[in-house]
């Protein structure tokens, strides 16, 4: 089974699947051994990695490249985060085949104008492109796969924006109609009840996607519960994660003004070779260096 | 004072100087604000954040353009890791300029063979160029600097190839000879022994540089009562705290299937959000969006 | 004088500057040779050079390093062409910086949306921002400039989206308010009367900027004779000029099988070599590869 | 058929495959609909573009994405010149695999040091590594392959570099045994005699690769006649046609101070805009632009 056609059964049986964002290769590979179905290949952990806001200060090309870096070294499906798509339709058309080809399984596009605003952002701006236009935006992308197992996740902003449940639902299913194969539908409140009411109520036949930055109480059995529930995203843990121990451990060397306690409890440096894929590499040494 | 004097001065002040290792901007802006003196812009780093080996699997137009985006969002010198220099002394003197147009204020290159293979590995690869080849390739990048107060660090991995401190010392001073403001003096050995023996028995006038990676004992305070080093460099700690906390949030969030506890200990949305200078962006919003 | 300063002289000496479009730095490099003024780093030529429409279809950052590339090999001004600034007035201040730090001079920024068509294709779509939304670009973009020589030119679409001569001279001169240095009036009629009638009846006091693709029969005399034009930009002749010759030469090298006719009439490589900068590199080589 | 069949079937054919060198996707279009047969992504051509010496001075990754972009234009195979590999039989492995997944149907690999310096180039250096070494690296990319029908060309420069027909023959069976699909063999003789020695003494069962730049009257059929020789590359004709044209375009503009005279025997704005792929994206213009 490719890697396209693993993330497109996982919708079909409709077993939860989770996806962890990376913003290098590297945290994708420990969320791949960690157990995750796949990798989300996050616009908003790529932006921080940078230290620039994710409001598309980052060229299209630097998360194109990071995408095909990251899938050339896990062997789970990567979902790429493609914010509104760079463009109208025509740009879609071109950039989608361009991380089909990166080796994406899947690209997740949002229904906000260009350049985009970190949905999580208080007080961001959070305009809406017509339906219509996203609809094209949508057919674009489903015209543009070349693998017919290539997930494209449409993702509106409708709560986000404020528009309410009635827009939001009116929206997915005009997205499922342009041939969306699910519909992202995200939520800033800090409970997840607007969620869940969008949820009982949709009435399409494809699968949602819950991305619960903002209600970190929902868990997976409860999503699975809900039965209308494809894939779930923790959507910035690992950046959150590499944060807060940077911080920690270079604070710790300040103070120590040396590294003796930090080296006593972090991952060796040997673990980081491995995970570097030392192993292979001694392997093509052994039979080719000559 | 510009970055490039500030480390200039730093080194002719004989106080030391403490560079922590980054393998993006966000690394690098954290290392700043926990009151490091510089950045290093280390190829060990970027290649395991990539997942790779640290044996230049990665493009070298990979590491520049790190290199670019980290100085773009720190007020702190950079010290560019080139490794071998990418080629030999008429490659060095195109590169250099390009580390300095991407704003580095040292590079540091070592007299190790090209493909590289990182010091660090067991029963790697460690040979070493001629003498008067390493000394042609110092002066190239001398020679290529435009600001004289850019700073080129000679990297001697004489004791990592085990050729003992005699050929250290001759290195050291050919290098020195040659135009290098600093020799950086590498060991692997699990104490200080080895390098604290070169660091006595240095005859040399400019100063040294210290990776105290496998003998972690050795403190600032230990290191400045020698009263030859320069710089002490931690060349992969933030790599290292950052692996060690993704696997323990993935390990949590997979076992709690779900991300309720990681949330409520990791850094928050808003903190990242304020690392990616959300600040100056909505001041930028405020004077400018009409 | 640096290159700014070389720009933003002859924009006030009131001497026509000419710049020739490049699509790499070996046509920058002819151009210099030839002896055009400046550059003119063009996002239409480099999109043909990819074979790509001139539709924001190539990204950002792709242009960006062709600008670095260029600057890099030519001691003459670079006026870089950044459509409509890749988004709104905060990506404009992020971008204007990368651009600066690239080596541009000066850059170009059109009053259309994003994404842009290429001005020159007939029924393109060409739909104009709001004046004050484009004022709040130029001031953007003027603020994050840090060497106030750095030339910024605002450039109306309003001929080329139909608008009129009126609306043309309104947008020009609320560009001049926000802080532009010069206006860049594009137009599409096929004689130069559009454009001229224009000139005429500017009331501005920055100089005004052309690029007559379309109306080739006006000359640099008949542009200096208007005493309000600044620069001439030759847009497309660089990518014009290589298309002809290699279809000629690839259909002669087909038909006889063989490549000696066209041997015999090429630049030989040996000058081709000369353009690479040989001579530089074997003065390196004979320096420092010892 | 894929482009990989397709030149593997030329080569198990016998006849005689042409390939035109490219430094851009848009030569590389040209080439196709002029009837080549396939691309030649040649190093040379892209350092000279650059204004560059051919000398590793680019970056591989420059290179790399040159060969993604030419590939996604045109229908036909594509060889990458990757120069001697860029470094050791451990880069070539990770390399040649992502010189496969950019959409080359071929890689040709020479047997030369790193950094490499231009055969063409008079007094160049022109050292070569040992055969066992280079047979490692051959082995190397055929390992690295994942399908088996892309090309693994060794190019062996025992003649560029004066050793003589004998060494060169050694080496091209060498090569062969260790996996070579082909041997390209490189003379920079002034006559075709040196490579038609070789030819006739070549006693190995895979075909040989000809570059018949500094021996240009040598023809295809004379080639065909010889039975040996699998593919003709025409190495640096693209570069040399676009840079003579825009020598002459240039000087012509400069002298009439105007493009009147030029634009009436350039190839049109018009055509440049077909070649672009206009027609493809007002297709999708029409059927997603809502």
């Amino acid at each position: 089974m490719t890697k396209n056609q693993t993330l497109r059964r996982a919708l079909e049986d409709g077993k939860l699947f989770t996806a962890m964002a990376a913003h290098n290769p590297l945290s994708a590979k420990l969320a791949e051994e960690a157990g995750f179905g796949g990798i989300w290949g996050s616009g908003f952990e790529l932006s921080a990695s940078y230290a620039v806001p994710d409001a598309n200060i980052l060229s299209m090309g630097l998360h194109l490249e990071m995408m095909r870096a990251i899938a050339s070294v896990v062997s789970i499906p990567l979902i790429a985060d493609i914010d509104t798509g760079f463009g109208n339709a025509v740009n879609v058309n071109y950039i989608v085949r361009q991380y089909e080809e990166a080796g994406a399984s899947a690209i997740v596009m949002e229904d906000k104008t260009f350049p985009k605003d970190t949905s999580l952002r208080e007080a961001g701006r959070q305009d809406l492109v017509r339906i219509e236009e996203f609809q094209g935006k949508v057919a674009s992308a489903v015209d543009a796969r070349r693998d017919a197992d290539l997930v494209v996740v449409a993702r509106t902003e409708a709560l986000i924006a404020g528009r309410g449940q009635a827009e939001a639902i009116e929206r997915g299913l005009a997205y499922e109609e342009a041939g969306a194969d699910a519909i992202l539908i995200h939520s800033k409140q800090k409970t997840p009840d607007e969620v869940l009411d969008f949820i009982r109520a949709w009435p399409g036949r494809i699968p949602l996607v819950l991305v619960p930055t903002a209600y970190p109480q929902l868990t997976e059995p409860d999503i699975e519960a809900l039965r209308k529930v494809g894939i779930v995203i923790y959507g910035n843990h690992a950046i959150r994660a590499a944060v807060g121990a940077m911080k920690d451990v270079f604070a710790t060397i300040r103070r120590d003004r040396g590294i003796r306690q930090v080296d006593s409890y972090l991952p060796s440096v040997k673990e980081i070779i491995a995970l570097q894929g030392d192993e292979h590499m001694r392997s093509i040494e052994s039979r080719f260096l000559r």
